[in-house]
Parts: C-alpha cells; sequence; structure tokens
C-alpha cells in the first residue's frame, strides 16, 4: 500500500506519518511507499521501514495534483489546510487553498481513474451558533468563518466526488485538537492548549476565558487514530453521507483543570492565570460544546473518555518529565 | 434601479423580467435598466418603458462576469444554472457553470467593491433522503445529485461572501414549480406538469407513479414574487443564515388529479393515463415531501395554499381557454 499525506509538516499529518513509519502497515497491509507533500519540505523521519519521498509543493498551483498522484497511492490524507485565522483574514489564500487545492486534488485522482480510500479533515468549524448543546448528527452547516465555509464546501465535494466513484471518500470532522505540542500561536483557541502545555513544562498559561467556557476535544493521538480507522473502514457502511462527526470529549475549562491538577499537582496548576479577554469569550461563545457522534463511534473510530487520559496521552507521546 | 438578471432566457427568468416590464419598480424603486444575460440571446419583449440590454454569454468563461457588473446593478437575480439531470450525465459542465459561474459573478461584485442585493436560486434539491416527512428548518443538506450539491455550494458561498460584506445576499430555496408552461422535457419531475399541462390543452398525459406521492410545489408566479420579496426585504432580518426555505404546497398526485378535476371537468381529469415507471418512482422517493418555511413566511414570503389556486394561476398566466 502506497500513502500520500498532504499537509504532511502540519502537526497532525506530520504525527500520522511517524506513527506509520512505527507500524508500518495500515488498513491490514503493508506500507510500501510514503509521500509527505505540504508548502514547506517536511523534515525527515529517522529509520524508516519504507521509501519517503518529501515534496515541497502547493496543490493550488496547476499540475502539482497529478504529479503527487501520478503513483496512484491506495490511500490519501488530505490534511493540507489553511487555518482557520489565516482564511479569516486573507479570503483569497483561504479559497485558494482549502477549496481550490481540494478540488485540485480531486480531481488529479478523478483523471487518473483509480479509486483511492482519500480521507478529508473536516472541523466543528462548519457548525455556526446558535446550535443546540449536543449537535446532532443530522444538524445543517451554518459556518460563520470562511474556513468553516470552505470544509463543508470539501464535504460536499468529497460526498459528491464518491458518489460518483471518482474515488472512496471519507470525511473527518475533527473536534479541537488538545493538547497541541510546541508554541502556543494567535489562534482564539490557543488557550486551551497553553493552559496545559505550559504548566506541565513549568511555565505560566494565560487564561482568557471564564471557568464554566465548555468545548469539544481530542487529542493529537486520537486524530492520528481516526486517519488510521478511516483508512480501513469498509465505505459500503457509511453510506452517502461520508463525512463523520469524530468523537471527542466535552468539559469545561474549570474540569480541565481540576485534570491538570490530577495530573501534574497543585503548583503546576497554579500557573494558571486568569485574564478574562472579551474578544476571544465573544469568539469562543460561538463554538460547539458537544456533538453527537454516535455514527463514528458505532464504525469503531474511538477517543478519550476523561481529560485525565488526553493530559497523559500528551505527557507521554511529547517525553514531559513531571 | 439596475436590474441583472443571469438565465433570463429561462422560464422563471424571462417571467421576472416580464412581471419587472409590467410593474417598472422593484424594492420601491423605479426601474433603470434591465441587463438579461443567458448562454442565448433572450428574445426581446415588447413595450419596455425603460432600457433593456440582451447580452448571450457564458459566465464560466473570464471577464465575462465583469462586464455585466460593470453598470453597477442594484438588484442581480441569479438564475443561470445547468439543469438536475444534465448536470448529473455532464459532471463538468455542471460544476462549471452552476459553481464556477456563481464564483465569478460574486468575485465579479467584489472587485466592483460595491453592494447589490444578490438573488440566489437554489433548491430542494440540496436535501437527500432519508429526511423527516417535513424538512426542518435547520435540517443538514446532503445532496444525492451533483446538481443538489452544486446549489449547496452556492448556498454556502452566498452567506460567506454577505459575512464578509461582499455584497448582500438572499438564498431563495425553491420548491418544484408547477405548472411549467410550454413541451414536457426528459427530467424526472417533468409529469407533476404534463398531469396538469396537458389535459388543459385537450391532450392526454401518462402518470409514472402511484396517487399516493407527495411532492412539494410551487407555481411560477409564486416564484416571480418570491424574486420580488427577496429584492426588498431587509437583510439584517435575515441573519447569517442567507438561505430561505421557501414556502410551498405539499399535495399527492391524487389530490392534484382532484384538483384538475374540480377546475377543468371529469373529460380533461380523464385524459391522464397510469403507465407506472420503476426508475422514475425510485427517483422521486428520494425527493422532499413537505418544508418547514417558517423563517421565509415570517419574512414575507407567501405560495399557493392549495392546488386549484396553482392550477387557476397557470390557466390565467398562460391564457388557456377551457
Amino acid at each position: 500500500m502506497k500513502v500520500l499525506v498532504t499537509g504532511a509538516a502540519g502537526m497532525l499529518g506530520r504525527k500520522f506519518c511517524e506513527k506509520l513509519v512505527a507500524v508500518r502497515s495500515i488498513a491490514g497491509k503493508e506500507v510500501e511507499g510514503l509521500t509527505m507533500a505540504d508548502i514547506v519540505d517536511p523534515p525527515p523521519i529517522a529509520g524508516t521501514p519504507f521509501p519517503i519521498q518529501s515534496a515541497a509543493c502547493d496543490l493550488a498551483e496547476p499540475g502539482v495534483a497529478e504529479e503527487l498522484v501520478a503513483h496512484r497511492p491506495g490511500i490519501i490524507l488530505h490534511t493540507a489546510a489553511i487555518v482557520s485565522g489565516e482564511a479569516e483574514t486573507d479570503f483569497d489564500k483561504g479559497y485558494s487553498i482549502n477549496v481550490d487545492g481540494a478540488i485540485n486534488l480531486f480531481e488529479a485522482i478523478r483523471n487518473a481513474e483509480y479509486r483511492p480510500r482519500v480521507i478529508f479533515t473536516s472541523s466543528i468549524a462548519v457548525f455556526g451558533a446558535p446550535f443546540p448543546e449536543v449537535i446532532g448528527e443530522e444538524f445543517f452547516l451554518t459556518p460563520l468563518t470562511s474556513y468553516g465555509a470552505q470544509k463543508a464546501i470539501g464535504e460536499l465535494l468529497l460526498a459528491d466526488y464518491t458518489r460518483k466513484g471518482f474515488f472512496d471518500g471519507i470525511g473527518i470532522r475533527l473536534p479541537t485538537i488538545c493538547v497541541r505540542p510546541g508554541k502556543p500561536n494567535r489562534a482564539a483557541s490557543s488557550f486551551f492548549s497553553s493552559i496545559i502545555r505550559e504548566p506541565l513544562n513549568g511555565q505560566e498559561a494565560v487564561l482568557p476565558v471564564p471557568d464554566t467556557v465548555r468545548h469539544w476535544f481530542a487529542s493529537p493521538r486520537s486524530a492520528v487514530g481516526f486517519f488510521f480507522r478511516a483508512a480501513e473502514i469498509d465505505g459500503q457502511l457509511v453510506g452517502p453521507r461520508r463525512t463523520l462527526s469524530m468523537p471527542g470529549l466535552s468539559v469545561t475549562v474549570g474540569e480541565m483543570i481540576e485534570s491538570l491538577r490530577r495530573c501534574a499537582g497543585d503548583e503546576r496548576a497554579n500557573l494558571i492565570h486568569r485574564s478574562p479577554d472579551a474578544t476571544i469569550m465573544r469568539i469562543v461563545e460561538g463554538w460547539a460544546q458537544a456533538l453527537d457522534a454516535s455514527r463514528a463511534k458505532q464504525l469503531g473510530f474511538e477517543a478519550e473518555t476523561d481529560f485525565d487520559e488526553i493530559i497523559r496521552a500528551h505527557i507521554e507521546d511529547e517525553q514531559i518529565k513531571l
């Protein structure tokens, strides 16, 4: 089985590739080769048991997608995207990568006339307030950001290309990924990871919202697990509604902090400083608090069921010494 | 007020233009000029009180949309589309006109840097079975045709361009239009109009489905009324969910025939011959039977409330002598 990953320099794309190198198989088949594509050259992975090809390329440019699918990868994980903040400030760039880039990839596969499994990463940003406390499987998509609109368009295209038999697509509607390793960024959601990650590293973190704020999370480890599951499930069982809301954990910020206290002690938990930020509070109010993920669960997708697990996964995966 | 209509040679575009000529005003303002654009040159309308420009052009071609919006029409009715049957058989043509064409128009308006009211015609084809008997205002879009996917993408783009302030868009999710004047076509839905239109003209008609089949209708007259209402409503009242399910009438084929009997007598109603067609029955089973149109109704959109009205509107509008 050959595998292509777009956005392979991104956090989730990278972790998926590392896992692939570690386990050497996917969807019950041995991995024969991996192409890691991104706008920047993805750093190499050490000790690979199969050939890895790195490609620094822009999917929005003509001919690029054709080259990536020329060796007919049987599994294509499409995570390449402009993130929500940038898609909102740079309208053209967002549509260029998030919509045109997806269309170019889908068209290249269609024109190559074979039928790989295509895993498309979508987001809870396809939902815009007002919505119920738990967003049902049949709740409609009302994005309130360009990023959300672009992901919703991707979901529609994925379903239509699959229905027409051009490929076999599965959409994965990811929860907010927490704990993200690395440094804080300027995304409005950045604090959700910061308030866990920084204290675990002995650093202070700022909490800009009240402890009562509730949101929907899964760990990077679960996200990678979703991709592996999406690679192997029988497409017939999914039916025409190709995108699945992934399971996640609905917790409040207060519960996250209590969990940190349990996992790492009072001293670390006390490194969180409350500094309310009206702008961030307003943005976060428009975000989903929980989703019904019954379909995905029935299809064998699994996520953490308490936040201690999410913190412990981060400590293990990032090899943090407490 | 200048007005631009795309798809002006189509049945609804044409009827809207004729009404505009008859009433001479829209959204409380006098019409100063009308551009009728279509892939074929729209036939002229007699006795116009304001200048009408005809444009035979393809919105999918570069530069065309820019030319159409160069004189800054304050109201743009976008009905140009490849219909569902053709969009299903010619995948590229459908996306080219129904998605790229819409994007070209939207981008041309954005680049012209003014903020017209854009009325986008969507369709109940954005919904795909299974769905509830009455499709709620928050039911999700799960098109099962390329046409439906293309219209759903148009709805998402309309909302995002409006949210960003590039124009002021209103999406109009039309019921099946009945009675369509003219000749039967090869659309699976063609019989809904045929079984009324042909008998009224003293001709025989074939009914390929059981009398119990239920569907969702509005007359061409109501559709034109929706466009006029969409031109004038306060966009602020619509909020970020820019597409509205239009009111319609949910009736069974049996009720339609009884209505024909009341309006035109037994002799005409007996011109309908039952000839079940399994293919058409299967297609029709996947169609919406009724929609909740509460939002549109609250905003003053109105449709027929019984099928006799729909038949009488057809008899009047098409000047049929019984």
